[in-house]
């Protein structure tokens, strides 16, 4: 594991798996995106502060995941997230899932856009930096 | 089939299916909601357009089902709506959820209160006599 | 909060989130579903493994919620789970949702029925033996 | 519209908005699925038939999203699923996501490699020329 990861960690539940019996593939994304939600809580940017007082959003623009083992129902998960870029406007995130015994399950990135009420505008520069921060240990 | 059901279809997907390879509970409510959503906008009051204006919202108060059979991954359900009641302040509607072989396979029940930006409201008198318009039916 | 109670916490997600700002009332069910899964996990059932076994298997056949305050984005749930009742071929579970404030927000209950390969049957006895442990304390 | 698209329409319900009153990202995957499900029944391979013969599944290596335009509550979507390439063991799709005044609001991409119970395995000979039948018109 990279130092610099944010770990989060779940199990599938019986809602999550589909009738194959393992997680169904839309719902590595909302895993993905409570690992985020926690990271953005711990930095000091609570998306639902952020939402509530309306001047800053970070609407996801892309998102894709390789999975290259299925996650059964019951399963152990642990997300590792790091900050893959941060630029003027947006900045890319990565998701490894990683079950108990250390096997790589699936990865995962996102990309956020930053806007407000205009439209796109500069990340904020605390963001900015608690972003970079992470980043440094890469 | 009571005259006076609105009816709404739909298909047991992957994603509604858990492991055990059956509609997993919660996922009936969701579809439930699916089926009042389409309703509300048949009988001119759809609930995208009444959250953006905020003058009216009709959050539950109580939902509740029985599940009869279980609901297989690939079923064709119809869903059959009518309201058992209607008050000053809520309603209350029924749900038959069938299979394409007439077999009932659940009920629910959900309870809607009026609310606004003040608290509990009345009913707007529109919406109040489209239900009970249905309601003189059953 | 009762001496007997299980508790699972979980914290309001955006996707938990509709867009009236709240907890959408059938994820309450699934959050209750999680609760129960640990619970079941805890007790020495976890359901993935009975449901590999094939054996025996605890499908619902009711589920009801009354709501009687919004669960915001990003508020800090606490779900106490309590056996309410355990009869020969099913047992009946209680969920109280209260915030960090001590209010309650929302009350659940699910009803389980035994179930194998040949149809309805009595609950094993360990876990019948588990489960009015649990309501000695009630 | 591509002359060799398969159309699937839906409603962007309250459940599927998140707390900014816009579709969920993980949940634009669900619909992506619902489509490719839809077209699967169509061309004769119904999932869930495939799911309980258990002889082939298609599980999801990859799936990429991105998002141009906010999808709101209450919004009519199509979209438009087209094959994007036909392998010996795995296919691509290409999904567009369209609003009702033409607009495009999102595309995604699903990977499918084919499985059976002794791992990767070619694709049936007819879902072969099926799939290569729709990727004649494109």
């Amino acid at each position: 594991m990279s130092e610099a990861a944010f770990e989060h960690r779940f199990r599938v539940a019986l809602h999550d798996a589909d009738a194959a019996g393992v997680l169904f593939f839309a719902h590595l994304f909302r895993h993905a995106h409570d690992a985020y939600e926690a990271w953005m809580a711990w930095l000091g940017f609570p998306l639902d502060t952020m939402l509530r007082h309306g001047e800053l959003r970070l609407p996801l623009v892309h998102a894709e995941a390789d999975y290259r083992r299925p996650l059964h129902h019951g399963a152990a998960v642990i997300v590792e997230l790091t900050p893959a870029a941060v630029g003027e406007r947006s900045f890319t995130l990565d998701y490894r899932f990683q079950t108990a015994d250390g096997g790589l399950a699936a990865t995962a990135r996102t990309v956020h856009a930053a806007i407000d009420t205009h439209g796109r505008r500069s990340l904020p520069p605390q963001l900015r930096q608690a972003l970079e921060k992470w980043g440094r240990y890469i």
